[in-house]
């Protein structure tokens, strides 16, 4: 069922199918829908919020039940082991340790021409971070959007994630608002985070970029969703920042003959596992290996707690590759452009200067990617379907913007006065000569 | 004709009305032709890009004419006067120096607990740039983007541009082909630049992302373009990075008393002399300054060479507001988030602290923006149209991207493996808790 592939131009044009799995045709229709759903919100605030909820997710709410109460914050640490709050918190320690590290600096420069440069950096004023529902509510998405918004320094974080369908959350019937996954909560306060609403869809990211009377609007949306919610991320774009336009995920393995069979395979699985759309490929120097993972994977999927599921991702973008190098193993990858890539080879640091795009990538037979996913610290939040050749990781950038600074002295603009008068000359733009020639013309201190 | 406003919610008012003068509902009918453009251009490829440039540019080129040749290269430095070319290479420095000042360096981090984290920057494969043609044929846009691509390494960059339509230029009937603005052309080969195609509009957005017979398919656009450009990019975002959507261009100069009127005049009529679209906004703690500038305006329209275009801009994204304070300034100016801020008040520096966002900063007296706009080195591709709350200017890092390394010893691994099987039961992800139990459990040391 997992194809294995030994022809090179073969496993080029699978790959390609694979990358662009996403780019196809039915999205113009879907966008249809999202955009009536964002003209909606736009016009009618949260009267439109309240009738797309009952529309696409079953759930008739009242406005004032849109927004997450504080004894609904405060029950969900009941409802989490210790266990798991220590591990949401340990996660949360080094997730913000790695993203507090690089953060960027404002600078100013004086230079002795008497012209100061600089850049000066911001935090954006508000951020909305869209948490996806139902089979996907994690809290790792909570705490690798939430820490870099944090630690950017954003003085007002809020964010929106969908009430379980009815029928599907056991608390619907006792709390008559539909309850949201606890560990979600729970995470979202420990990075400071109690300005939560119930609301999903193109429906949430419409009332982020436009504001409603509950909902605020804010600068820029991160976190991942499904196409509805990619779609709005996209034509929002413009009106508000956004992080990226995720697709489903993706794992490229490289494994030489040294590899574990029973690791690749189950590292395949950790990506299958996600989503049918998701992408497990292995591209191995050795036919043998190629075998056992083969093998592995069936054994391991005949009790797979999430069989169905994982099969159809396996069935329709698993692929394993066998190339004569670990060359040529890395021109595929380049051409790929996996969002996480695994090197489980003898030497994974003499790869590292082959490879030329990929969202993360981990080194070495002990590195599964949910190590990464989880609390190695950098941002699970990775570019798919071939974005790696242009994009990165979410992080603190993705909530800060910069200003230039610029100043210079009379004397300073009187040195570049010509060059300048020259250039705005050749662009037919008199007046930014004049803007120039009026301060340094026969004043050559053009102090008011 | 250029509005002076007292009163604070009117100029609220109206602050908002210019910043979001683009989000018009004509948009949503350009989107048709563009994305039948696209669509042409994907399926169709040098074909269709033929044909709308004979349709939109009423230029009939044959194929093999897309490309400038190096004869034409070679011409244009003949057509450029010692002075513009040394201008063209005192600027080309200028940004240089300050877009290699801050390249953003790989990094990794070997950790006494046996984890290794870096990132590890790479420039994009192939970047595009558009530089527009016509009325903004301009050379410091090719040194603005054709300069952070290159100091980011990038291997592969083209430009495109589209010839001018017939019978505007004085070449067309000598060369057969229409020729490009020789000093954009002298502007890209001062950058290393000799690959151009001679397209424009939606049709050479197309080519870029897509591909087609003669042009290459890049990974990153980078260009303001007219709206069909503008949304083309948008379109095509996700697909390739793009730098941003650039709107018209903005001035606010926040000024005091001490501001010379005629020097405040100019800046504001140097941006109105951009396009129609284009908005000049003063806002002054001073009435009789207001009222200086107001004449001034007046004075200089009457004889502007480009008066038709700069007056339309003046009078409908012309605007001076008086306020009390430079508090309400900053206030006001934070709202309208400005491409570009001139702050010509006695201490310029105190009121940096009170700035949020503003894409670039230009402080005290002899700092008019043309100095940004050509040669003091940031860069003059700003976010436009209130996108300075989320957005920053163009740099090395849009034609970049960093990937995360992650590698944990089989001792660091053990040490988190019970954190993570905690997560990913959490998240209801077998084969996340697996990937890590098989190579921890039983087994202190997971090598194979």
């Amino acid at each position: 069922m997992l194809r294995i592939i030994t022809q090179r131009t073969e496993a080029e044009a699978e790959l390609r199918r694979i990358r662009d799995r996403t780019h196809d045709e039915l999205i113009v229709h879907k966008e249809a829908t999202v955009r009536e759903v964002l003209q909606a919100v736009k016009r009618q605030g949260d009267r439109a919020v309240l009738h797309y909820t009952a529309e696409f997710d079953q759930q008739t709410l009242a406005p004032e039940q849109l927004r997450v109460s504080g004894s609904e914050l405060d029950a969900a640490y009941q409802q989490v082991s210790s266990d798991l709050l220590a591990a949401i918190r340990l996660a949360r320690s080094q997730i913000e340790a790695f993203h507090r590290q690089r953060l960027p600096k404002s600078w100013v420069q004086f230079q002795e021409d008497e012209v100061v440069l600089g850049k000066r950096y911001t935090p954006v004023d508000r951020a909305g971070l869209y948490i996806p529902g139902g089979r996907a509510a994690y809290p790792s998405t909570v705490l690798m959007n939430a820490v870099p918004a944090q630690v950017a320094g954003v003085p007002r974080i809020v964010m929106v994630t969908p009430p379980a369908p009815a029928g599907v959350s056991g608390d619907a019937l006792k709390h008559a608002v539909p309850a949201i996954n606890p560990a979600v909560l729970v995470a979202a306060q420990e990075c400071g985070i109690a300005e939560i609403y119930r609301v999903g869809g193109a429906q949430a990211i419409a009332a982020l970029a436009y504001g409603t009377e509950t909902i605020p609007k804010v600068d820029v949306i991160t976190g991942p969703g499904n196409i509805y919610v990619t779609l709005a991320k996209k034509l929002v774009y413009g009106t508000v920042g956004i992080d990226s336009l995720a697709g489903p995920s993706e794992v490229l393995v490289i494994a030489d003959a040294t590899a574990n069979p029973v690791y690749v395979a189950t590292d395949l699985l950790a990506q299958a596992e996600h989503d049918p759309m998701a992408a497990a490929i292995l591209v191995t120097t050795d036919g043998v290996l190629a075998k056992k993972v083969h093998a592995e994977v069936e054994l391991q999927l005949a009790n797979h707690p999430r069989r169905t599921l994982t099969e159809k991702a396996i069935a329709n973008y698993g692929l394993i590759v066998v190339v004569e190098s670990l060359q040529a193993a890395a021109e595929l990858s380049n051409e790929f452009a996996p969002e996480h890539l695994e090197l489980e080879v003898a030497d994974p640091w003499a790869m590292l200067d082959q490879i030329r795009h990929a969202g993360a990538i981990f080194l070495g037979y002990s590195t599964p990617e949910a190590v990464g996913d989880y609390l190695a610290g950098p941002n699970h939040t990775l570019p798919t379907s071939g974005a790696a050749r242009y994009a990165s990781a979410l992080g603190v950038e993705t909530f800060m913007k910069h200003s230039s600074l610029i100043q210079y002295s009379p004397t300073a603009l009187g040195k570049v006065a010509s060059a300048i008068d020259v250039l705005a000359r050749a662009e037919g733009l008199p007046s930014h000569a004049d803007s120039v020639r009026l301060r340094t013309k026969g004043n050559p201190n053009p102090e008011p």
